[in-house]
């Protein structure tokens, strides 16, 4: 059964017939509803609807769940499926889940299929990673929930008993929350060592010189910015690791718990690690481009007209040439390096990778 | 059961087999059959065979189903599996589960196995992400069937009933079809531009000042063409999504389907935004290249001479250095931010995405 | 049931009991240990525990397997399963699995669970690629464990029977098997055209001319050395297609085994043509810099006064011009088409792709 008649109603209930479920869909205007949903699906009256169905997907609002009160008495012994999402993470002080268990305390409430979208539903989980994570305080249902879910196509992942629906429906709201620290770290770094490169390379020499150096602003400055803060991020990397041997070490125990910033910092490293190759990466483009600019141009037409003119022979600094080439030579091959760590970052490399491989290569 | 002893029947066996399953493989010819098979794997006359199953792979060519009348009446309420595929894609009217099930009405036909390789069914599903897809008009022997694939270490997904089939049997046969359309757009606007370009960098300095500059059409002319091809592919990745929302605010709802061209257009967005990136990263590494050339070069020592001949200093065009550092330094920003985009769009970063974070990094 | 109480002892107890399993550990000192246990399961003797439970997961070292014997009685008809690992491969004559069998024959071994980490049992298997091997030679204890995995959010592949124990019990050990030939076949290869260069490049003239040329080494030596290997290692990906085809030809049957070495040439084809993409990546990025080095600025600068000097203007030879805009262009071009290939060699991509697609591609 399902209840509602909105878009994510409706494609389960396409979904559910295209699985080979038997569906009747409850509507409070059965007659205008029908057309919108498969025809396989019988579209009927709440009451109606609820008598006929074992189980239950309840998609409407939370708002809404009161009006179904008064099929309170056909609701008893079903299993309630609330499938519905906030609009803001921990709107609510209990979760929709635990909000409709206690509306409806005969019923058996179970939380899952929030995490997949009403697209996903009708176009399938073909590509086999939709995951609905489903949890309820009863086995059973829980059990006959995500063997729905299995036929339709997704992974049922149990998470427990209700608790849990907090979790779950703060899943979809979430965006992105593991890498906004590292982001900010990063950005913070960047303007530190951009005023710093900008007073050394821009407004020193023109406080002393007077010479006017702000076309380096854009390409120069960011240039030599770019890889302070990859190091200091690559340094943060690998820092907690040794915090953390070092704490396991002077506690001489490995069961202590770390202090909770150093946990943090712990799972974080990942995203710092690819904010780093991403700034290194950016500072490789930047310095190959160095050569393009019209301003290198000048600066070497320049040259070689004012020593022709002088009639001076150019010197070859030996130890200038060495220093660039072991420069650029060392530069491109930490590149590689940190390009092979990048890659094993995703998630379909990392997957097939055991522990041994993985540590191997960090 | 498994009837037929090619390649497919065999490693069929030979997995079967691994699962603990108890096989017996009819052939028409058993003792010379018998050596290609597994050991545990009982190999007997077709007749023979199907009388002891319950579940029989039909592993032979359509073609010769029609030899298989002659067990008729030993097939009667077995459950046929029809793993066959075709060499063109609507090859036949029906498609062969169909065609089977036209020919054995007493008996349950399961389309399915067919997107497994017979290479695959011998090395085993460890990656994870074999899927099977299975259809049928009988929901217990999909059940039976799909427990099979399971055990198998396969990841059964129920395509409805039968007249999923011929889906289901083009998808070995598909040949990226998602990317015909882009590709071939991508290939007519870089056509159009690279004939505009080569005029005017080539052709028309040629006829108006007899000036060779053919030397510029396989750099040059191709990196201008580029980036004009991936700023119109990109255009094309956002305009959909305006039309369609367009289209919903005039008539006021959004469940009026899309016209076809509209929904087709949306759903290459992300074939035609890859291809926008490719040709971006291709500008890229061709602007970088620029400097590595010896034309380049040759202008440059030549202007240098020039100058110092006719003793005049180089004259700083303080505007031209800007521009060029600013071009430079915003196309290295856009094509940072394009790679996100890029990286995104790997199918096992993508499905770790929810989709309010999908919809932030568009 | 639970034996044991280590690391990975306390996270299996943790995950069965947010699985819903009643849990009952087993310890020699269940007092001291039961802080460490979530209290949803109980901590008893091992005696207690094994009496009370049907299926026990064994989390103990394979040493300390005889100090079980004394439970023997009670171990009589009980589902064991090893989740031990080694410190090396084969290590021991027997896995652990069929050592724990050969002492407790009264009961049903199945190897499991050794290639899930103590982390990702705690954490919880969302990202849902995570696999446990399992094997047993009793079908039906093989199906119990299966069904507990997947309960835990696992997807159990079924390995066969008993004899697979070892190759399981290796996985975790294995330190990228595939990856060790090609890599000391590229270093064998670099190490040799290098030699080769660096005698051609600094060695040669500096006998023959007495010219320092040695800060060619870092860039410029190892710039023409790396599209050596690269060639070189992609020839090595197709010629092994091209022996197997012949090699079918001239015997006239697909179904003859390749000889060995043939057989592990090619199952490391994908190996070796990503080490030669690594090697063309490394040569663009090295070329592109080729322009940054202080000596390309001397020798420009030392050209352009020379020519000044002596009033010669520069002679611009057709030639070489055309010669480096085709070898340039047609690197790009080269490199486009091996991302390409690099990229489809990803899992998540390549498991996208049909047989047909793949060799399109390739």
């Amino acid at each position: 059964g399902v209840l509602g008649s909105g878009d994510f109603a409706r494609s389960l209930a396409v979904r559910l017939v295209c699985s080979g479920f038997k569906v009747v869909v409850g509507s409070r205007n059965p007659k205008r509803k029908a057309s919108l949903f498969p025809a396989a699906a019988e579209v009927t009256f709440q009451a109606e609807a609820v008598k006929r169905a074992d189980v239950i997907f309840v998609a409407i609002f939370r708002e809404h769940y009161s009006t179904l009160c008064d099929l309170a008495d056909v609701l008893v012994g079903k299993i309630l499926v609330d499938v519905s999402n906030n609009t803001e993470i921990n709107h609510h002080k209990e979760s929709n889940a635990e909000y409709l268990a206690s509306l409806f305390p005969a019923c058996t409430v179970v939380k899952g299929f929030n995490v997949v979208s009403a697209w996903t539903l009708q176009s399938g989980a073909r590509d086999g990673n939709k995951q609905v994570l489903i949890c309820s305080n009863n086995q059973e249902a829980k059990r006959i929930v995500a063997e729905i879910a299995q036929v339709m196509g997704f992974t049922p992942v149990d998470m427990g008993c209700m608790s849990s629906a907090c979790e779950i429906e703060n899943i979809p709201l979430r965006l992105l929350p593991d890498w906004k620290i590292p982001i900010f770290l990063a950005l913070g770094l960047f303007l530190c060592f951009f005023t710093y490169n900008l007073i050394r390379q821009v407004i020193h020499p023109y406080i002393r010189e007077q010479k006017n150096k702000l076309y380096k602003i854009p390409i120069e400055v960011v240039n030599t910015t770019l890889p302070c803060v990859s190091y200091v991020m690559l340094s943060l990397v690998y820092l907690p690791g040794v915090l953390a041997a070092c704490s396991q070490l002077y506690y001489g125990t490995k069961y202590r718990r770390f202090p909770d910033w150093l946990d943090q910092w712990l799972q974080h490293r990942k995203q710092i690690g690819l904010l780093s190759f991403f700034c290194a990466a950016l500072h490789a483009v930047y310095s190959l481009c160095l050569p393009m600019r019209r301003s290198h141009r000048y600066l070497l037409i320049e040259t070689a007209v004012k020593q022709a003119v002088e009639k001076k022979m150019t010197i070859w600094v030996e130890e200038e040439v060495w220093r660039m080439e072991i420069y650029i030579s060392v530069g491109i091959i930490a590149l590689g390096l940190l390009s092979l760590l990048a890659i094993t970052s995703l998630p379909s490399i990392a997957n097939s990778l055991n522990w041994r491989e993985f540590s191997f290569i960090q």
